[in-house]
């Protein structure tokens, strides 16, 4: 990406590997994430040009010397921030704030191969290499599953809860999916856009609340006797989409927020009487890859749909559009 | 209070049964809340004049007619929320956010009687009327030990933890005496004053940070390998208390917060960033009641020996000085 709206797919020197501790994988398919908006839409100001890409899944080509676990032929998935999964931090859960992470944007995954470091410690090996109508599942666990499913987690989303989810893009839609896995009562999605309707309904959506704002928090406190939602996922990311989530939650609930923040302010009086828990950030994503991969090897769910264009990575810059137009959900870019 | 710094001791009516699910009480003792010294100091801006106090413990004098489990003679403890204990926010542990709550400041405790409304749901009796030694104890439990216990309990202190502590009025103290009780391996206490600091640990901190703000965060990471503590109790209430306690926990870690938050504004994006869990509020302090009355009861913990100050009634505004000035930590007052 050269600038805002300005995306150019070129050659670039091959990925190989630098460290010892590095991986270089193929991408058979690659994806456009919710998050590369911002600075597409002037809202993230880099340094131009920047490489573009974290969502990533693929067959390990080749691995540094130090590498243990993972082989040249796996198919492997893996996260947008690396980790050792040793330290203090990976051990507790919290992979994306390793000690030593890096960024694998920095890298950029929209491309035919990518250099991945610390291999052992951030990707993970499917059971086998996989038939190709699974690939854009493993590509969702990569990074919008796996941070719905974190928001879940963060939301203490369980049975006999009501869950509300904020956000109708790939991390809410995938929220309402994880959700319904969690074992949640009911679960009410947030979105006035029908496509997006029918497939959190399809998701597991038991309820559509279609107002925003406090008229949303309003329709939320109808449908759960004036109280609020046990469980929020926040999936957006903007000061109307949180203040949304944590008055939608009841005292003693849990607000899961997921949207990479921006511009946000939260008020300290009204955070503190609401009695809401607050949790999120970047998903540790890595925490929940085993499990995501075997329910996808498995056939129980079908994260993939939220993938409703595909294109060439040559019109990479259409995909771009589409997204940020919203006449995509979430676009799967083919090297 | 008429006004900031203006405390008045006058003859008001005699409280008697409203409701039928009242009681009267009489108070041995009262005291003086740190939250008492926000509009002292004219940083709330109530409707003057206001009646004061919120802490109280004493014996029942008189119940309305629906009150079925508390009964004149019974020494009891309650809190500075009524609560009816039987909603759902209730059961969820919630009190202090209860559908039909009162706050009991409105009537004012720093008196020789209070109407204390919902007595069923709000007041526990203690096993006998207690010896004089242990009432300062008790009304400790009222307010400052319960709300202690409840940051400590959002901070999901528990063994093999470190826990840093911010703030060292009667709260934060109690704070560390919790985390104590609660089997944290290391305490670390946040105070610059010196018989704060003995008190501090006399109540088992093992260590004692004497920086503020980002060279505090600084010290605490020495401390904990440069990771940040586990669990951090917030017992101020200021922007800067509350990003020292965001900032000196790890990520994955927890955020107790209870100091009544005044002016906070938190940044959406270090939030997210920080990874942090943050919970907090008006203390429920309804639910920590039968443990906290039965370990002060049995002697196990002293929280009265916050009270390092002690005043007749008609002395209150000089009791309010003392705390202004922190000459004193805690002060009680005797009808």
């Amino acid at each position: 990406m050269y600038g805002p709206g300005d995306v150019r797919v070129e050659e670039r020197n091959e990925p190989r590997i630098v460290e010892p501790t590095d991986a270089v994988i193929s991408l058979p398919a690659t994806s456009i994430c919710g998050s590369d908006l911002w600075p597409f839409r002037g809202l993230d100001t880099p340094d131009w040009p920047m490489p573009m890409g974290h969502e990533y899944a693929g067959i390990v080509e080749e691995v540094g010397s130090e590498v243990t676990t993972i082989e040249p032929g796996q198919f492997v998935v893996g996260s947008f921030f690396t980790s050792d999964n040793t330290c203090e931090i990976c051990r507790a859960g919290y992979q994306s704030s390793c000690v030593r992470r890096e960024p694998v944007g920095a890298i950029g995954t929209q491309a035919e191969l990518a250099r991945i470091p610390l291999a052992d410690g951030t990707l993970v090996a499917t059971p086998g290499v996989p038939p190709d109508e699974l690939i854009p599942s493993f590509l969702a666990a990569s990074d919008v599953l796996g941070t719905a499913w974190f928001g879940a987690a963060a939301a203490k989303v369980g049975p006999g809860k009501t869950v509300a989810v904020v956000g109708d893009g790939a991390v809410g839609l995938l929220g309402v999916l994880a959700a319904r896995q969690l074992g949640a009562e009911r679960i009410i999605a947030m979105s006035r856009h029908e496509p997006r309707q029918r497939l959190a309904r399809e998701y597991g959506a038991t309820d559509i609340v279609e107002e925003r704002g406090d008229e949303g928090v309003e329709r939320i406190k109808e449908l759960t006797n004036g109280l609020g939602a046990h469980s929020v996922i926040e999936a957006v990311g903007t000061q109307e989409s949180m203040m949304q989530a944590i008055r939608a939650t009841r005292p003693g609930g849990h607000v899961g927020y997921v949207g990479v923040a921006h511009g946000v302010e939260l008020p300290g009086e009204e955070l503190f009487y609401s009695h809401v828990h607050l949790h999120g950030g970047p998903a540790p994503v890595r925490r929940f890859l085993p499990e995501l991969i075997d329910l996808i090897w498995n056939g129980q769910i079908d994260p993939g749909k939220v993938f409703d264009l595909e294109l060439p990575l040559e019109q990479a810059a259409d995909g771009y559009e589409a997204m940020d137009e919203r006449r995509a959900i979430k676009v799967l870019l083919r090297p």
